[in-house]
C-alpha cells in the first residue's frame, strides 16, 4: 500500500523494543507483566508480547475482554468498574478464561455472589489519590467491612487483592512528582497489604500507570504491574518525561493540502477524526496537537516546538510553522506527525500500517 | 439488542424532521440543498435525504466520495482542498460521475489540468473570515489571475462558482454574531459574482455552515448550502443558538458503573472513546463534555447545568450531579447523555442504533 492519505504507521521495532524495555523491568523487580491493552486494542500487536513471555493482560472493558479472549488470551483482568449489565457477559468469560475483576463496593459483591455461574477473582480497587474510582486508601473500615463479605461469599468468589490505578501522576508537570506520587502510592497499598495480609495471606498489589512503571525502579511489596501506553508511548508521556521522542512507535502521515504564506500555515489531512483531541500546551501557551517530523531524504528531522500541529478540524490539521520551515512544505508532501494521545489517536483510526508494509487490524466496533 | 454498553441512539423521528426543515428552507429560499454527509457519514442514514427531493451531496474527503458514489450518489462536491497523491482516485471517481472539486491556487489547476482523465467542476474556495483555507474574499487580484487559467485550461475542468464555509460562526457566543457573519459573508461572495458574472454568466454561490444555514433566512445571491451538523444537531450547535436541546436526534446511552458520594460523582461506562474530546464551557467555567437526560418511566427529564458530563477518560465519564439527584441514580441504571459535538461522537462510535431496534453502520474505516 502506498500512503497517499492519513496512516497511522506503526514503527514495530520501537513498538517492540518498547515492550522488551518494560518486560525486562518487570523480569528484574520480580514483577508480573500484566500489560494493559486498552492502548493498541488489537489482537495482532497483543500477540507480540507472547514472545517476551506475557500471558496475562488487562482489559478496561468487558468487550475487550471478549475480544482478546476469542484471540487466545486466558487470565484477563478486567481494570473498571463491574456494569450489572453484562452479567451474562461476564459468565461467558469466566466459563471459558481465568477471569479477574475489579470491585469496589458491598453491593457489586452480592451481585457477583448471587449471578455468577464460574468463580472468578477479585480486587478491591483502592483510590491512591486519582480521584476516580476506588476507595480511598485510608478508608481502611469501608474496606474491612467489604473484604468480611469476601470472607462469606466464597463459592465463586475470591479476593486476590489490591488494585490501583495512579492517574494522577498524568497531571504532574515534573518527573520528581510523578516519584512522589508513585512512593506515596507505594505506600498505601504496602499498608493495605500488611493490615490485611493476616487473614489473607495471598494478596497481591497490582499497580497501573505508564509514567511510574516507566521511569521508577522501586516497587517495593508490588505484586504486578499493568502498564499500557507504553506501548506506543506519545507526546503526553514524553513530556511527562516517561519517554523519548525517540521511543514514540507511532506516527500520522499526512498529506499536505494547503499552505497559507500570510500566516505561516500548512494544511494537511489529518484533523480530530484521525487524532482525536486531546493537547498539551505548548511553549507558547496554545493547544498543541502534534509535533512535526519532516523527511529529508532517509533522514527524519524532529522540527522544534515553533513548528507544531496547532489546530484540528473534521478532517484539517493546521501547521504552525516557522518562516524558515515554510517553504520546505510542498503540497503533495507527506509530513509526519507525533500524536498527543496514543490511545486517542489509534482508536480514532481503528488500524495501523506497519513500516514493513503490514495493515494490522483492532477490536471491531461493535 | 438490549442496551447494555455505551450505545449511540438514533431517534430517527427527529433525524427526518431535521433534514425535512433544512430541504424546506432550500425550497423556500429556491437553493439547492447539497447537504455534507460528513456528520453521520453514512450509506443508510444518507439515504433517508432521498425522500426530501435531494440528488447532489458535499463530502470532505475522496475516501468518503468514494464510499458515498458506490452507494448510489452520482452528484458529489469534496469540499476540501485537493491532494495530488490522490488523482488516480479521483480520475475513478470523475469517470464515474458528477464530481465537483474545490481549488484555491494555480498550482492545483495545472495538476488537475495535466492529470485529469475526465471532467470536472470547480469551484474556487473563498475564505469569508474564517482562516482555515481559502482565497480571501477581497484579494480579487489573486482570484482574477486564478480565473484566467480556468479560461485556458478548458479540456476537463470548468469553473463553476465560489465555494465557502464560514467555520468562524462556530466560535460565536451570540446569535447576532452568526448573522452579522452570514451577511458579511453574503455581501462578499455577491461583491464577487457581480465582478466575474461577465465573464462566466452561470457561477454560483455555494455557502456551508449549519449556523447560519439554520438561524438565517437572507440567502441573496446564495445558489446552494451545504449544511452537514443539522441531521444529528448537538450541545455546540444548541449553544449557538443554532437548535433547541429538542432537535438533537442522537444520544449516547450508557450505564451507571459507580458512585462517589463525597464528590457527587457519578462513573458511567462511557469516555472518549465513546465521544471524543470536544467540549464547550458550562456555566460553572469548566469543560462540559455533555449533559445529562434522566428516565423516569416513559419521561425524559433533561437535567440542569449544575449536573452534566464532566470529565472523560478513556472508557470512564464522570457525571457531577447535584446532591438531589445524586441519590436518583442507580448502579446498572442506563442514563441518556446528548454530546457535544455529533460529528466526532458519532465518528468515534462508528455506528447507531435506532429507536426502531435497527444498528446502523458507517463508513468503513479504510
Amino acid at each position: 500500500m502506498e500512503i497517499i492519505r492519513p496512516t497511522l504507521v506503526l514503527d514495530k521495532k520501537k513498538c517492540l523494543s518498547n515492550i522488551e524495555f518494560m518486560a525486562n523491568k518487570a523480569k528484574a523487580n520480580k514483577l508480573r507483566f500484566r500489560p494493559h491493552f486498552k492502548t493498541h486494542v488489537s489482537a495482532e500487536v497483543g500477540s507480540w508480547f507472547r514472545d517476551y513471555g506475557v500471558t496475562a493482560i488487562t482489559v478496561s472493558s468487558v468487550q475487550m475482554a471478549e475480544y482478546f479472549a476469542e484471540n487466545g488470551w486466558d487470565d484477563i483482568t478486567i481494570a473498571f468498574p463491574i456494569n450489572p449489565l453484562e452479567m451474562e457477559n461476564i459468565n461467558a468469560l469466566a466459563a471459558k478464561i481465568k477471569l479477574n475483576l475489579v470491585v469496589e463496593t458491598h453491593e457489586i459483591l452480592k451481585i457477583l455472589n448471587n449471578k455468577l455461574t464460574s468463580p472468578v477473582e477479585f480486587y478491591v480497587k483502592i483510590d491512591t489519590g486519582h480521584g476516580r474510582t476506588g476507595i480511598e486508601a485510608d478508608r481502611e473500615g469501608q474496606i474491612e467491612s467489604l473484604l468480611e463479605y469476601a470472607l462469606i461469599y466464597k463459592e465463586n468468589i475470591k479476593f486476590r487483592g489490591f488494585l490501583s490505578h495512579s492517574g494522577h501522576t498524568y497531571k504532574t508537570k515534573a518527573r520528581h512528582t510523578i516519584y512522589n506520587i508513585h512512593f506515596d502510592a507505594l505506600m498505601k497499598l504496602n499498608q493495605l497489604k500488611k493490615k490485611f495480609s493476616p487473614v489473607f495471606p495471598d494478596l497481591e498489589i497490582s499497580i497501573g500507570d505508564t509514567p511510574a512503571c516507566s521511569i521508577s525502579d522501586d516497587f517495593r511489596g508490588v505484586d504486578e504491574i499493568r502498564p499500557g501506553n507504553f506501548v506506543f508511548y506519545d507526546l503526553m508521556q514524553q513530556q511527562l518525561s516517561a519517554c523519548e521522542y525517540d521511543q514514540i512507535a507511532i506516527r500520522m502521515v499526512c498529506p499536505v493540502v494547503s499552505k497559507n504564506q500570510s500566516r505561516n500555515e500548512i494544511v494537511i489531512h489529518g484533523g480530530s477524526v484521525h487524532f482525536s483531541k486531546d493537547y498539551i500546551m505548548n511553549i507558547d501557551g496554545k493547544k498543541l496537537y502534534g509535533r512535526i517530523v519532516r523527511r529529508d531524504g532517509n533522514k527524519r528531522i524532529l522540527l522544534n516546538e515553533m513548528n507544531y500541529l496547532h489546530d484540528l478540524s473534521q478532517e484539517h490539521g493546521i501547521l504552525k510553522v516557522s518562516p524558515q520551515e515554510f517553504n520546505k512544505f510542498k503540497i503533495g508532501d507527506l509530513v509526519e506527525i507525533l500524536p498527543v494521545h496514543a490511545c486517542l489517536t489509534a482508536h480514532a483510526m481503528g488500524w495501523y500500517f506497519t513500516d514493513e508494509g503490514e495493515i494490522i487490524d483492532t477490536m471491531p466496533r461493535y
